[in-house]
Order: structure tokens, then C-alpha cells, then sequence
């Protein structure tokens, strides 16, 4: 039996969201048809925003379901662009190429927010960088992460949506972590988009949703016919959209639950420090998400402790799986501004809804395997100072 | 109990798809991650691009799966624009709005490549088109379906890709409604780009695939992860790619027993046409998919007929799903040059892999029934002749 310890990755589906999409699954019908088949579907679809929309706090109209999290910031990023009058792209150095990449492939200029040691993007600098902006050259586009994907920190959205309404820009928040592990609130954000993806909270893959402020400028992405009124083209996903509404109201309702996770994220940590004092645990003093624990060994490739635990029988990771692969690895050593053998270092540590202790204990076991059997200089050199 | 007969809408989700798909759900894994849980993911997705690529006689590496047809048209079209040096569209005029809305926001000159009286592209305007083409004005994209939705007519893809392609042209093919009903041949087709939708051929809604040749101009339309050697970013639906696969197996392993709902199909032509001889059926006389019924009762509006028998537990369309509600309605009777009457009155019955001989009574019933209550000046007037 296999331990799973990447949940910021993709989490399993929960059962509620798999019984309801199987129910869906055996009825037949496309929301855009005006037959009895297809109004059925629409109406389960209808039902499934409205819960949305309860569960953070939008009008159901604001919601457009999307393919996931990467298409929902792919449209954000789009409709502000091309219908916002934007000049200049703001990100901050911590976030997924859903975002740095489609702010790159637009041709404006791009900006790097940049984030303080605890891993939290500075409000002080966007406040200083906005007040040097000329309403002139267009409108600044803010793009930033609710909660960290590779460290779990929490930013600070709220603070930076009033100053970048303030001064006439627009804000993208990829909420795509945070969605189902604390609580988010689109109307007291203040932001303009806001996407989350139904597979990190316990919902299928392939569905997710773009919320809208009814005053944030929108242009369709795909082109075809009139769905989401007008905002996304394509069949709607009815037994996803039903699927992503389940998760997330369960997910909701146990946050409580879950933010207990971090007595098990602590508790990894303090087991790992115990062996290794020169770990990194990367924003333990900031807001963070229950279930991430972030860290860096300095001088031990964190694809090599990835390795060494998953041929133990665990699964985590050495940054967002979209990276995996990529010679770019983590951004959160560039971003934090952290010697290179930490920055090489890191790895993440992600819990999920069915996570047990046993989770923990089976993690901590493979990972002070792993380190007892791994030649490192760091461990090496205190011996050689003694001997 | 109510009868669908809206098939080219949506199709039920195939029992076996659905058996896969949860299968799959009760498993955990981001085929993107490098652990043993995401590599088993990974393995689900080429097992399932491989079983695509075998059917639809493709190289596994040249699908790329998308969240439907409508995405995958959109970045077909999008990635022979951006990277392909296209000068001019040409789309049939029965092309989907996925396609010729696109066409159209490409700020390129789209021209209309009309069909013949049968509902079927003349391939002698496209070659004659083609003849006055001058190189320097860049490649011509041709976009076209190879079955219409609305009428079933297959279209002379293979003639028109090899035309286009010494032409030094692209071609798009729009293969969502012929796949899993007729053979689709992508090598023998000699398309650049072919689109099909699981949830048009009992796979479930959310998931498509775009098919590429290896010299096809490729750009993603997506940023973000590297996710389809980097054609299309987003964490995969690995649960939606398998049953899109397991679905298209089984329709292509019953397309024998798809093939005789011609019998069915032509049974409620002629049952109408015993009680209504001025009705038209579109594309009789043309290579048709099995299933499909596109057909005019000319001064009794299509929405009217789809009411009338919705209200005695039918459903049936007035044109595409996606085009419902739309001002525009149907494509056929403009794209057929078919009179106001006759182009309003068109409806579309449409079979499908669960349809019984019960279902074709039904829909005879239901429309013979709502004909004979209804008040119409074409029926009246043999009548007042008589009178």
C-alpha cells in the first residue's frame, strides 16, 4: 500500500462527487438543448453554480465553468487583455505558468512582484509600483496566488486588490490551491478574476471555473457557440460541473477538519528537523495552507529525495507537477532568493482530505531512511569538524 | 418514459465508458508527476492515445487531448494561423460556429465554399478556388466537416485535403460527428488536423482530442505546464481520456450494428413522408451517417415541430445544440439555398448507439399526431383546392 503525499498535485475524487456524477452520467442530455433532455441538464448544471456561487460568496452569473484551473487563467488573462485596455502585466515570482507564461506569450510588458524571505508577495512594493504608474500607458494587470502551490502561503489578496483597484487596474487571483482548504470569499477579495480547478479539492479532472466580477472586461477564448452566455464556447461538462460542485461543498463544509492537517504538517516537520536541523521550512512564519509543508535541505536535490522516498512507497514532490520534468524546477528558490543548494533543495510535502497519520508516519520513516543512507556534505561536514 | 432522439447532440455515456472511468476515479495521480502514483496515471493516458491512435489510424504521439471538440477546432485553427502562414480561410457553409466563428476573429478573409444541392461541398468550386490562389498571399486553411451535424452528409475530405495540399494548403476537418458512427481514416483522410468530442459517441462530455500530422504548424493556444509535448497546457483528465478511448473502441467495434440504424432512419422518413409528401429529406440522395434525419416541412417551423413532440415526451432538434436558442438556427437551408419556408421548417432526428425500434414508433407517433393538429397553409391547401 502505497502512501500519497502529493495532494497539492491532483487529490483523489471524493466518493459524494463520484456517486453524483455517476447519477449524471446515466441520464443523457446538453444544456443547450431546448428539449426536456437538455433542460434537465441545464438545470443540474444551473443547481451546481448556484452552489458555487453560495459556497464563495459570488452571483451564480459571475461563474463560467472551464476545462480547469490552467484554461479558467488562461481566459482571465485573455478577456483582460484583449477587452481591458491593459498596458503592463504585474506577477508575482511565485506563480504557475498558467499565469507567467500566458502573461509572457501576450507581448506587454511584464513585471516581477517580488515576495519577502517568508515566501509572502511585499504589499509595499506594489504600492510603491503602482504609484509610479501613468493612467497613459493602460492599465496594470495584477496576477497573484491566493495560496502558494509549492509552499502553501497564503498572499495577501485582499491589500492588493483595493490598491490595484485604486489605481484603476485589474486583478487575476489563481485561487486554484486555495479553493477547498480555506476559505475563500470572491466578494470581500475585491478581485476581478478568481479560478479554482475542481481536482484539488476532491473534484474530477479536466473542470474548473472563472469568476468574474461584473464589471471585470470579458472576451471569449474559444469561439463557437453561446454557452456560459457567450464568455466559453463548448458543451458544458454537466456530470464534471456536477462533480466540482459536490467536492467543493464538501470540501467547505470540512475545513475545519482539514485545517487540523497541520498538526500532521508539524508534526513531519519536527521529525525531519530532528535529524536534519539545517532544513529549510519555507514560510512556517507566514499565513500558510494546513496541508503543505514546503522545505529545503540544502544540498540534496529534492528530485533525489523524491527518488529515494517514492522507491520507499511514497509519493511528493519536488515542486508543482506542471514543472515536473522542466530543467525550471521550483520557483520558489528564485523567488525567496535562496543560495543555490537550498533552492535545489526543496521538496513538498501536500495532505489531503483522506490523509491519515499514518500518512505522516509513513513519510517520516522513508524520508530518515533516505537521509541516513544519502552522502551528504552538510550531514558530513559537523563529523569532520569534530574528527 | 421519454424517447431521445437527439443523438448528434449528446449520447448516452456508454455503460463500459462509465465502468472505466470509475475505475479510474478511485485511483490518485497527476500523469505529470515523476512518483510511482503519477506515472500509473501517465501509463492510463498512452494506453488509452495509444487505443485512439489505433482506431482512428494515427500516430499515438500526434493526439493531443483537449476538454472537447469545440477546444480542439479553436486550437487547430489557432496553431495553423499563428505558426502556418495563413493568408485566407475557406470553411463550408455547414461548418459548426467552433470553426466559423473562429475563421472570423482571425481577422483573416474567410470565404464560404458552398455545397451542392445534396448538402455536400463541391469539391469543383474548391479546386477552381484553389487554381487562383497566388502563393505569395500566404497558405490557405480549409476548414470543413466530414460529417454535418445537422444533416449527417459526409463530405469529400479525402478529394479536398489532397487538392489543398498540392495547393500547398491546410486542412481542417471537423470529424466530431462521423467518429465512432463511420470509419475515420486520419492517415488515409490526409487532413492536417482532424477534431473529435467523446461525448458525441457515448464517451463523457469534457473531453476531445485534436489529431495533428507531424508536419502540421503546431502552437498551443493554452500556457502554462508541458503537458502534450507542450501542445496544450492543463493537468489531463485521465479519467475523461480513458473513457473517451474505451468509448470510441466500443463504437468503432459496433459500427456494423450503427450502420443499420439506417433502416430505422429511413422507416420514420417514410412514415412521415406517407402523411406529408411535400416534405424534403436533406441529403437523401448523399452518402448520409447512418443516423441522422435532417429533414423540412416547409412553413411549419423547426422550433414549432421540436415543441410540439418535446410536449409528447420526444426530443428531437431544430439544428445544432449549440446553435439553440441562437437567432440563427439550423445552417442547412441558407449553406442549401432551400426557400424561408423550407429552411425554417427543418428539424433533426438523430439515433443513436442505445436506440430501439421503439424509439423511431415514438418519434412517428408524436410528429404524426402534432402534424395532423397542427394548422398549416401547405397541408390546407390541397383541401381548399379541392373545396
Amino acid at each position: 500500500m502505497r502512501t500519497y503525499l502529493d495532494h497539492n498535485a491532483t487529490t483523489p475524487v471524493r466518493p459524494s462527487a463520484i456517486a453524483a456524477m455517476s447519477k449524471v452520467m446515466a441520464e443523457v442530455g446538453n444544456p443547450s438543448s431546448v428539449h426536456a433532455h437538455g433542460q434537465a441538464a441545464l438545470s443540474r448544471v444551473e443547481t451546481a453554480r448556484r452552489a458555487v456561487g453560495k459556497v464563495l460568496c459570488a452571483r451564480a452569473e459571475d461563474i463560467i465553468f472551464t476545462s480547469g484551473g490552467t484554461e479558467a487563467l488562461n481566459l482571465a488573462l485573455h478577456a483582460a487583455i484583449s477587452a481591458g485596455g491593459v498596458g503592463r502585466i504585474v506577477v508575482t515570482a511565485l506563480e504557475h505558468e498558467a499565469v507567467a507564461a500566458t502573461a509572457i506569450a501576450s507581448g506587454l510588458p511584464v513585471e516581477t512582484w517580488p515576495v519577502d524571505a517568508k515566501g509572502v508577495a511585499r504589499v509595499d512594493w506594489l504600492a510603491e509600483r503602482l504609484s509610479r504608474v501613468s493612467p497613459e500607458d493602460g492599465r496594470t494587470l495584477v496576477a497573484m496566488m491566493l495560496a502558494s502551490n509549492e509552499t502553501g502561503t497564503i498572499q495577501p489578496v485582499r491589500e492588493a486588490a483595493t490598491l490595484v483597484r485604486e489605481a484603476g487596474g485589474l486583478t487575476v487571483v489563481d485561487a486554484i490551491q486555495a479553493a477547498g482548504k480555506i476559505e475563500v470569499d470572491f466578494a470581500e477579495l475585491g478581485c476581478d478574476y478568481l479560478a479554482i480547478s475542481a481536482h484539488k479539492f476532491g473534484g474530477p479532472q479536466g473542470v474548473g471555473a472563472l469568476l468574474a466580477a461584473c464589471d471585470a472586461p470579458m472576451a471569449r477564448h474559444h469561439h463557437g457557440g453561446g454557452q456560459e452566455k457567450g464568455r466559453r464556447a463548448g458543451t458544458l461538462n454537466v456530470a464534471g460541473i456536477v462533480g466540482l460542485a459536490t467536492a467543493l461543498e464538501e470540501a467547505v463544509t470540512g475545513l475545519a477538519r482539514f485545517a487540523a492537517l497541520a498538526l500532521e504538517r508539524d508534526r513531519m516537520a519536527a521529525a525531519i528537523r530532528a535529524v536534519a536541523p539545517q532544513m529549510i521550512e519555507i514560510g512556517a512564519d507566514a499565513p500558510r495552507l494546513p496541508n503543505t509543508l514546503g522545505m529545503s535541505l540544502p544540498g540534496w536535490p529534492g528530485s533525489t529525495q523524491v527518488m529515494a522516498v517514492d522507491l520507499d512507497g511514497v509519493s511528493i514532490s519536488a515542486g508543482s507537477a506542471c514543472s515536473s520534468g522542466s530543467s525550471k524546477g521550483s520557483k520558489v528558490g528564485t523567488a525567496l532568493g535562496l543560495p543555490e543548494a537550498a533552492s535545489q533543495g526543496f521538496v513538498r510535502v501536500s495532505l489531503g482530505w483522506n490523509s491519515k497519520p499514518d500518512d505522516a508516519d509513513a513519510f517520516i520513516k522513508a524520508w530518515t531512511a533516505a537521509y541516513a543512507r544519502a552522502e551528504l556534505p552538510s550531514k558530513q561536514m559537523p563529523e569532520e569538524v569534530v574528527g
